[in-house]
């Protein structure tokens, strides 16, 4: 099988992929871009990790097309991908675990007060905060994908209460209250001590952590965005913390990326700050669930975890 | 019941306390130091947290002292406590929850490289490090009693490879290495990415870790001290984070409370500190921890969670 392989990749990391994809599958040959557009009509398969617009066009015999990373609304932007061709989304198994503890952890230390704490050391200040419970410190999660679901287990499992909101109706998680509706959203906001974003990024969940969003949780409440930057309005939330109304954020992902030096967000005191690594795709395991699918473009199986392009996820 | 309630509280401490236990127990008379002092002999039990050196002396009818911490060992040093009376720690499932809780938030920030992106958020830098999974970041946890088993536990559900160490033979927690001995504890530091200390402060843990115990770990292992300030060597921990051979530690506890403004922990750029929080007794369920052994020491009914004074926990 002749699979491209390309994608925005670091230094180093095209090398890391191709070692692990290889290991899983030492018959197939990994193509550059290069090397597929010399012989278009021999590519089999493409594994991409948000390859330049215009890549995957001009491929007749491409069965399949598998994205390395978990999001692909950079991929469904470029309007030459090939609309007949299945496109399947990564779920890593190493990566909604990961995902989880980032989770876990920002909620952990919003509900023990770790990053007061922590502004408080650079201060020199000794100060002792009345503690509070993790089963009175309801956690809201927006977005009951795989890592939704993922993160609303390893919270329950810690002792917090679980709401989980999704706009697909049926999502069932045992322990986890799943809603669904604008309606039951509004009532939940206003309960949570704190939100957790892990919604797709579609039309309609774009700019969804906004003003009116903000206003709607209890005073104090921690918002942890780790989706999508365009998921949140940031003057909002900017004005939001300002006003105490939010007590602190912590965001991994944002408008651009890098982050610009000149953006606000790097020296708020109540915003923590990560550099988009609350879950990375972890190359051993991923390989493995890509190489899965491959096989079974190739033996004519099913594909797993395909992106239904009208929904966008 | 008259129970004399005393320690070293603060501002609207002993209220909350007094109130909490009056709730747990609405026929007892909850007597002040000079109460008790006035009519000594119908002081039948004594509910203390660190009381002035002297206070429980001269009081023939005392069956009972209930401490409202769970460490002793202030207590213990005042010579002229009752030999005879039993002295009960505080075991209080509240606070075992409030230990785990740390310890988790700590050890995944450490295993997830968190306080390292705080520091680059400071510097405005953007910078991605490899990825750790929790099942390749084994945890050694020192001391099995009731916080070290709760920890542990806590540690196993977010997927650590954890060992459990203590001085006693005998300890059994399912999925956790439990280990006892000086051979099997050198062993066992070897192949730790995260220490976490919970033992109790004895003549024979007093010090424990020092410049050796750091040379057994692995190069840019993490330190976290949620037990006492005496069980670390402060300038063997800053030695050993200024040559890298600790990566980063994690301190609740210090050898003087507050830390004194000077002390160099306070601004060290790899010290986490915390001002004596880590768990924190509750006082709705630590009351009706002490009220239940109020009422057995008023029957004739057995005492839980006796100290061995010998042992010194």
């Amino acid at each position: 099988m002749n699979v491209l392989l390309c994608g925005d990749f670091e230094d180093g990391e095209r090398q890391a992929w191709q070692q692990a994809l290889a290991d899983a599958m030492p018959e197939a040959r990994w193509w550059t871009l290069s090397e597929a557009r010399a012989q278009p009509g021999d590519v089999q398969a493409a594994v991409v990790a948000n390859p330049p617009p215009g890549s995957l066009q001009g491929l007749p015999a491409l069965r399949l097309i598998q994205s390395l990373w978990a999001g692909v609304d950079r991929l469904l932007a470029d309007s030459t991908l090939p609309a007949d061709v299945p496109l399947a989304r990564m779920v890593d198994p190493a990566m909604n675990a990961a995902m989880a503890e980032t989770a876990l952890w920002a909620t952990l230390a919003l509900q023990r007060d770790f990053f007061a704490y922590a502004r408080q050391q650079r201060l020199g200040r000794w100060q002792q905060h009345a503690q509070r419970r993790a089963d009175e410190w309801p956690v809201l999660v927006l977005g009951l994908g795989e890592m939704g679901r993922a993160v609303a287990r390893a919270l329950r499992a810690a002792g917090f209460p679980v709401s989980g909101w999704s706009r697909r109706a049926g999502a069932e998680l045992p322990g986890v209250q799943c809603l669904q509706g604008d309606a039951a959203l509004w009532r939940a906001l206003a309960r949570s001590r704190t939100l957790i974003n892990l919604l797709p990024l579609t039309a309609r969940t774009a700019g969804l952590l906004d003003a009116r969003l903000f206003a709607a949780l209890p005073r104090g409440a921690g918002v942890v965005n780790l989706a999508r930057g365009r998921h949140v309005v940031d003057a909002d939330l900017l004005a939001a913390l300002d006003s105490g109304h939010v007590g602190h954020a912590v965001l991994d992902v944002y408008h651009h990326e890098p982050l610009p030096a000149s953006h606000p967000f790097w020296s708020h005191e109540r915003i923590t700050l990560l550099p988009h690594v609350a879950a990375q795709t972890d190359a051993r395991s991923a390989a493995v669930v890509a190489v899965a699918n491959l096989r079974a473009a190739r033996g004519g199986g099913e594909i797993q975890h395909r992106v239904d392009r009208q929904r966008g996820y």
